[in-house]
């Protein structure tokens, strides 16, 4: 068994989905955090072109982006497969992982503005909602693509640590058993499978993180506007 | 052997990308080409998130998006592959992929902007082709990940029959032999196979339309920054 090692920051989204993915496939793996506000030099070495956790080091070598990672480690390690067999569902699948991973830092938005571009941005994630709740889960689907967790959910899986917190701190609901049924049942679903709930970062402390991004965001908008 | 039908338009760069993969393939298909000012109610069914080409329809069953589209025709006719066999050099490769394929519309900034914003969009096109030249193209490398053209070749293949036909219209050249050398003969490489030097959209045509769309945007550009 070669070495595996992951370069990771735990409030990182982008970290979470290859960390969830190792779970899923019980590949044991060597963690090292970093400080992105001082990164190592091999991190620098290892993803020399975005400078950016996460990175998967397997036997010596660095694989980068959070989505080449997931499907690298789905070749390499096939049990519990993270994509169907068929190639047209497998199309499917990777169709909403890269729609879903497109949308993370325009979803963010609302966190990070404020006055009427927030309430436009707030919009805007209703809108993204609606396109995943009406095509891209099935009525009878538990996850994108069929029964089983797979590479969309794990792109998705950020709105469950992340995005739920900004609600909480913003004092807005995006998910809602009436308005998006699919996703509210979906967001109940994947918190249930072991692997995500028992790899789940502490939410305390991403509350606190974000609160302190969010004051040094608007600090920074207020600074800008007044000048 | 199921039908295949490409909904395309020929002047774009993603559907390009698909008849480069069929054809490297030997895919037989119907082509269909869609007016993207008035788009077909066939299109919109088989992609209502993006309503964009290009879509593939393989046995009545659309694929969109045009990277997601590739990596489908690789599994689907494994012939000729677009991906190395070994798992890291195809991380490797969807890594490249996937930088390429998200600096095609910043790229394009340079186009449609001017004055100040354009020169910052010149001096950042430089900078991703910089990063292109020193870590995604070996010395030895007639292509990503080795010597046959595959998934982030045909990703970049735009910049010789869209870029080029800017960089005329503008007055800019950004690749040339004495400073991105690798890149230089890539663009060689690439024109010089087959499936890629038989399946350029005609260079005239490509160069009259993004002249008509270039006075459009500096006209709205300009009328946007007068009011």
């Amino acid at each position: 068994m070669e070495e595996v090692k992951l370069f990771s920051f735990w409030g990182s989204p982008f970290s979470q989905r290859v960390i969830w993915a190792l779970k899923l496939k019980g590949v044991s793996y060597e963690y090292i955090e970093e400080d992105i506000s001082n990164k190592s030099n091999q991190l620098l070495e290892y993803n020399p072109v975005h400078k950016k956790v996460p990175v998967l080091v397997h036997g010596g070598k660095p694989v980068a982006e959070s989505m080449v990672i997931l499907e690298y480690i789905d070749e390499t390690w096939p049990e519990n497969p993270l994509l169907p067999k068929d190639e047209y569902e497998r199309s499917t699948v990777r169709f909403w992982a890269k729609f879903i991973d497109e949308k993370v830092r325009p979803m963010w938005e609302f966190f990070i503005l404020v006055g009427e571009k927030q309430e436009k941005a707030i919009k805007d994630n209703f809108e993204i909602l609606r396109t995943i709740e009406e095509h891209g889960l099935g009525e009878q689907q538990h996850f994108f693509g069929g029964n089983k967790i797979g590479l969309a959910d794990i792109a998705l899986g950020w709105i469950v640590h992340v995005l739920e917190p900004m609600e909480e701190i913003v004092g807005v609901k995006f998910i809602e058993a009436d308005t998006y049924p699919r996703l509210h049942a979906w967001v109940k679903n994947f918190k249930e499978v072991p692997a995500i709930k028992e790899n789940l970062p502490n939410r305390d402390g991403v509350l606190e993180f974000l609160k302190g991004k969010r004051e040094m965001f608007i600090k920074t908008a207020c600074h800008d506007h007044h000048h």
